[in-house]
Order: C-alpha cells, then structure tokens, then sequence
C-alpha cells in the first residue's frame, strides 16, 4: 500500500501506526483474534481521531473566513477524501458555516480526475452550500474579477518549512492568489507535517498514466498518439502560503518555527 | 455573423470589409453576377492576405525564440484557426524552425473545448515539431520546473494601450510567466488591433453555455445540476505582456505608441 502514492504523507503515517501496533501487541498475545481485535480497535481510533482533527481545523480556520466570503477552493479536501463528513478545506467552510457565517465556494474542477465538479461540488451542494464550478484555467479571471476573498486547499505532505505538496494545480493558485493579494490558507492534519523533509524540493511527485489526460473514461478527447506530461501534484513553497489551519493550530510564517511548535506543543494560534 | 463572436475583433473587420465592398460595388453596377464575382475576388484577397500576414508573423516572431528554445503556448493560434498552414502564435513557432531552429512546445490543453489536446497537438505532431500536451493546471508547475523557456499565444482582441483579449486561461498563463521570469508574447496580425477601444476592460467577454464544461458531447461529467461559471476569454493585462508581434513588425511597451506606429506606419521592430 505504501507503494502508491509517494507524495501523500499521512495515509504512511497510518499505515506506520497499524504496522507498530500490530508489533506491540504481537509480543503481548499468541491469540490471533485478540490480535484482530486490536487492530481493528486501533483503525477505529484512527477513523475517530480523523473525524475530531476535521471538526478542529474548522474549528481554528473559521476566524479566518469573513462573513458574505467567496472561498476558491481546489480539488477535493472534504468529507469524500477524510473520515466523517467534514473534510479538511472544506472542513473551514463547514466551520464557517457552523459559526452562522454566510459563505460561497468556487470549485475549480480540477483535471485530468475532475474531483472538484464530480466531489466538491456534489457534497458542498448536498450540504446547501452554495458551488459554482469552473474550469482551472478561469481561477485567474475570476479573482481578477473580485470574485474571491480566500484560498483554502488541503495537503497531501508538509515539508518542515512549509512547503506543500497538493494536487496539480493547487500551485498556480497560489501565484495566482499572490497576484491579487487574496490570502491563500492550507488546511490539513498535523500529521501531514513531514519533519523529516527540510524542504518540498525533497517531495517526491506521484507521475501517472497518460490515458487519464487523453481520455475520459473509454472516450477518448484528442487525435491518437499525443505526448502528455502528468505529474498528480505540484509543490507549493512557502512564502506564497498566508497560513497552515491544523488541528492542533493555526501556524503563519516563519513555518519552520511556528509548525515545529503546533507538532510539539498542541498549541493555538502560533504566529512567530 | 457579428453576433456570434462579441470578443473578437478581425471577424467583424473581415465582415466589415465585405460590406463596404458589397456597397461600394453596387452603386457601380446592375449586373448581380457581376457583384458575386467582385465579393468572391474580395474574400479571396483576404484569404490570401491572412496567409501573408502569418507569414509575416512568423518572420517577425521568429528572432524572439531561441534556439533549442521550449514554448508553451494556449488554445489553438495555428494553422487550424486562420488561413494557410501557418498560424499565428504557432506562426512564430513555424517561422522559428524554418529559420533553422530546433523548437519544441508544450501545450495547454484549453478546457473546456480542448482546442490544444485537439487541434493544436495534432497539427504540430503533423508537422514533426515535437509537442507534449498538459493539462491548464499544470503550467506553473512546469515553469518552476525550468521547463519554458517563452509562451507564444493568440489574441482574439487587442485594446489601444496592448490589453489583450483571448481564449480563456491566456491570463493565468501570463501571471505565471511573469512569476518565474518567462518572456510572455502575443502573436496577431494588426487587425486584431481595435483602437476604438481605450483599455482591455472595455472589451466585451462571451459566457456560454454551462454544458460545455459539464459536458463532452453527450457525456455528462459530474453530478446533476452543478451550477457553472464559463467565461471564454480573459483578458491580459500589456503590463504583463513582453512583446506584441503583428505581421507589421514587433511592438513593445509603452505599447500606447508603439502599436499606433504599427497600426499607421507599418513599421518593424518598434521599440519605443
């Protein structure tokens, strides 16, 4: 399992937490359904633990998001992609929501996989939050426009001094938010932190199969034989990054400090 | 004719032409078959003068990319969208490999349509110029890669200061150039220039219909009723603009004068 998807950090972290309770209860008990049980106890525990970290970055993000705000968001970090039915980005709109705020999406639709108008804007819609979707390529125009007032995007891995790995796209967001001086927030679980990379050029990035370019199920889109580069995500560096909303805090610049602490400490707010 | 396209311009200069001509032919003779042939003489010189005209484009353009040079380009500016077998954006690129230059392109595929993975892939490939197609999402992340060296695209509209009006996405694609220092240009010919208008926010942009996006032909991509925002030009501010190569020569900024020399003089390389 941990061969599939290189640049996602936490669903390692899970598979590392299974692997070492299955060792510590191994040298405890000769019963392999005693031994069951506890791995299904601890999967239990992760899923629980999942859902309460979602309802804490809603929790700490929703400061962030102004009553009557536009959010863009960008493929799907919602209740589709975690445990229970909250989500990590759109775990902050649910959060803003929840605080009485009145709050809109923009979905970029988010190729080649399109998680944003088949996901987000299937579960923001169920959840009568108001979605428009848009192609990738109109996340410019419409923030020329004065249309959005916050980026919020997930993470698949947090290197230590905050770059961040995410779906394809979610890059030129970023640069593109800069440009129109939109805050740009990044919403994920403290255990997408990967300390052990000092920086994102270290994030290995996933290449897939070109067909998922080409082709939309069996329908294939363009002439035979075309060339396609995909690369699944891109790295988003720090310095474009406006602030990290994690369970355990809100982190802001200089990231080396302040996500150091939020993973040490449990804290709040931690702006250094 | 005119209702159908409100964001470009040298459509309605041709339709125009036409009219003028149809008007000016009619007060000189009864003869009806003698007015067809005046009007099919006169499409035909504007057929053979938008040939011309790429031709010139590209000769213009071609000094501008270096060689051994990767360009990334959007939509379709090619042989596809004009007369001839030259194009405009894909003019510079023609004009730089038959000037003896190895080129190479990256292309965006241009959701919705997917003028690039479409058109542009396909007519590149048949012309052995070595082309990869991405999706719109992914050009940033190739140009912090080091991958681009220059983008070349169209333009359906430019206003008298070089505020430039094309296909969706061109303005996300300029943002992203000028964040990592890639030369940005527009490749048009002069009558795409309309001098009636002050500035770029005075250019009209067409919004069509939501099932282009949700849709490709019959095949519905997401859920029902996702609402949609699909706008099909941006427009690009001239500050974020290098240079503008018409088949009158190469316009740089401040573009206020040098495309009125252009447009007046027709003139070359003109620097102000």
């Amino acid at each position: 399992m941990s061969q599939t998807r290189p640049t996602a950090v936490n669903l390692f972290w899970a598979i590392e937490r299974m692997r070492s309770t299955f060792n510590r209860e191994k040298a405890l008990t000769q019963d392999v359904e005693e031994l069951k049980r506890k791995l299904v106890a601890e999967a239990l525990a992760i899923f629980d633990e999942d859902i309460s970290a979602n309802r804490a970055i809603g929790r700490f993000g929703e400061p962030l998001i102004p009553d009557g705000a536009t959010v863009l968001t960008h493929c799907n970090a919602g209740a589709l992609a975690t445990a229970g039915d909250y989500g990590t980005a759109l775990g902050v709109i649910r959060g803003a929501r929840d605080a009485g705020k009145r709050v809109a999406v923009i979905a970029d639709e988010t190729r080649p996989f399109l998680q944003g108008l088949r996901l987000t804007a299937w579960e923001l819609a169920k959840d009568n939050i108001p979605v428009t979707v848009i192609t990738d390529n109109m996340a410019g125009h419409v923030m020329k426009e004065g249309k959005i007032d916050a980026v919020v995007v997930g993470a698949d891995r947090i290197a230590a001094n905050g770059d961040t790995a995410n779906k394809i796209g979610t890059y030129m967001v970023a640069v593109l938010a800069k440009e129109h001086n939109i805050p740009f927030y990044v919403a994920a679980p403290i255990t997408t932190l990967d300390l052990s990379l000092g920086s994102g050029a270290e994030i290995p990035i996933e290449e897939r199969d070109s067909t998922e370019i080409t082709h939309i199920r069996e329908h294939q889109l363009g002439p035979d034989g075309v060339a396609v580069h995909n690369p699944a995500f891109d790295v988003t560096p720090s310095h474009l990054i406006t602030a990290i909303i994690t369970d355990q805090g809100v982190a802001r610049a200089p990231f080396q400090a302040s996500l150091k602490k939020l993973s040490d400490l449990k804290g709040n707010d931690v702006s250094a």
